[in-house]
């Protein structure tokens, strides 16, 4: 069976999270039913692995998933006609392509890029409702970029670690973390740009929630680095909210999108 | 008794538009709602003017409207007591100030200003549905600009106005008409910003709907100079659904927010 790669950009409000649940909507289950409604290799409930296993209310603008189909389709029709039948669920195939036998859209990843939007003013956001997190007071962008310096490169993230986190080892290397300060009416945005080859289940909520307190000048820049070294989830900052969270980016040794 | 400006920003697609309608929900309700819990001169159903009257599913980031208060509120405890009682609605007060007693948001306006957001992508929208309008082919930015250019100026724009429209007189001067042209993610935004001292019912939506004509490849330029000329509601392109529009500024001789 020829196997696709699909990268697929979500709103992540409605959803449970990326993966299929009983009884919960998800944005894995909306794939796969629409792969249902056209393709016989998905009729008998076979599923669909992704880059990324996103949390309920987290976004992505390119998660990358892989499935085994049936037919040999013609890649552009196969995102377009997945398209037709995703509707209306908020969920958009952006690109399709044939891939190796071997390509696992999780396990061949070598980098996940992700992005979370935190908006500081006083009136409550309107368009931006549910795809942002939002504080009332300016933050310190300078304080929060000299803390999350400590962060990149190799390190034990045991205390930016949720406490179900499945992964094998504690141990990864953050390749980047920048944060990009914008204006927007009668506020700032704060945009984290974080680039690793895999992350920790709600690692980056934990460092942006613990960043956030650095730049309300609640803690200084340097706890940040006696946190990490601490190992200990209890001296991670409140993990911030979801909804600011986007999963933008995904990367394979040869780009499946590419041609 | 005491009259405030507030600047209002707000997500029209729950709306049935700015004014207030028996059983329907609107933004105009909504605020003025809000300010019958708070101010014993709204308890009675006093109403509030706005500078525009934003159709159904049309957005604002600047909208401004005055209402005559009875007490005489520190204007950053007004905006905030608001925001306060619009929730959950996505309405948001930015601003608010003390004005003269001859202040009147619509009567005083000078200028406003729209943004038009047209996406061209294969894709379905998500995060910006209802927030754009969506076309599946990209278009000829350089030839709607060519096709906006006759219509800079004073001119009657009887084609481009509803056959609702209440203004006396068909007779406008356009003073602003630019087209600005951004990348996004597998496809292209077309901005359209257009800046005038007053607007004809649907005259936005109709100029855009018209020169989507023209980028599309369908209409020449020099048609748009045509139509304009014919003064003919019938020879105006399909005019263009309300959901990418936003009024997102309000001009007076005096800023009532400067400060």
């Amino acid at each position: 069976m020829p196997r696709f790669a699909l990268k697929i950009e979500y709103d992540g409000r409605p959803f449970a999270g990326w993966q299929a649940q009983a009884d919960q909507p998800s944005v894995q289950g909306a794939v796969e039913s629409a792969l249902g409604k056209l393709d016989a290799g998905f009729a008998t409930g076979a599923r669909i692995a992704a880059a990324g296993r996103t949390d309920a209310g987290v976004h992505a603008t390119a998660q990358v998933a892989h499935a085994n189909l049936h037919r040999d389709w013609d890649p552009f029709r196969l995102a377009e006609a997945l398209n037709f039948h995703l509707k209306p669920a908020p969920v958009a195939v952006l690109a399709a392509a044939r891939v190796p036998d071997d390509f696992h859209a999780r396990f061949s990843a070598t980098e996940r890029r992700y992005l979370f939007r935190l908006q500081a003013r006083r009136a409550p956001a309107t368009h931006d409702r549910g795809l942002v997190w939002q504080v009332l007071h300016p933050l310190d962008a300078a304080a929060m970029r000299e803390g999350a310096a400590h962060l990149l490169g190799l390190h034990d993230f045991t205390t930016f670690r949720s406490s179900i986190c499945q992964a094998a080892s504690p141990v990864k290397t953050l390749d980047e973390i920048r944060i990009d300060e914008v204006e927007i009416p009668h506020g700032r945005e704060y945009r984290f740009h974080l680039r690793a080859r895999s992350f920790l289940h709600n690692q980056v909520r934990s460092i942006v929630g613990t960043l956030e307190r650095v730049g309300a000048g609640s803690w200084p820049p340097a706890r940040v680095a006696e946190v990490l070294q601490a190992r200990d989830r209890a001296a991670c900052g409140p993990v911030c909210p979801p909804h600011g969270l986007y999963l933008c980016g995904v990367g394979y040794p040869q780009d499946p999108f590419a041609d």
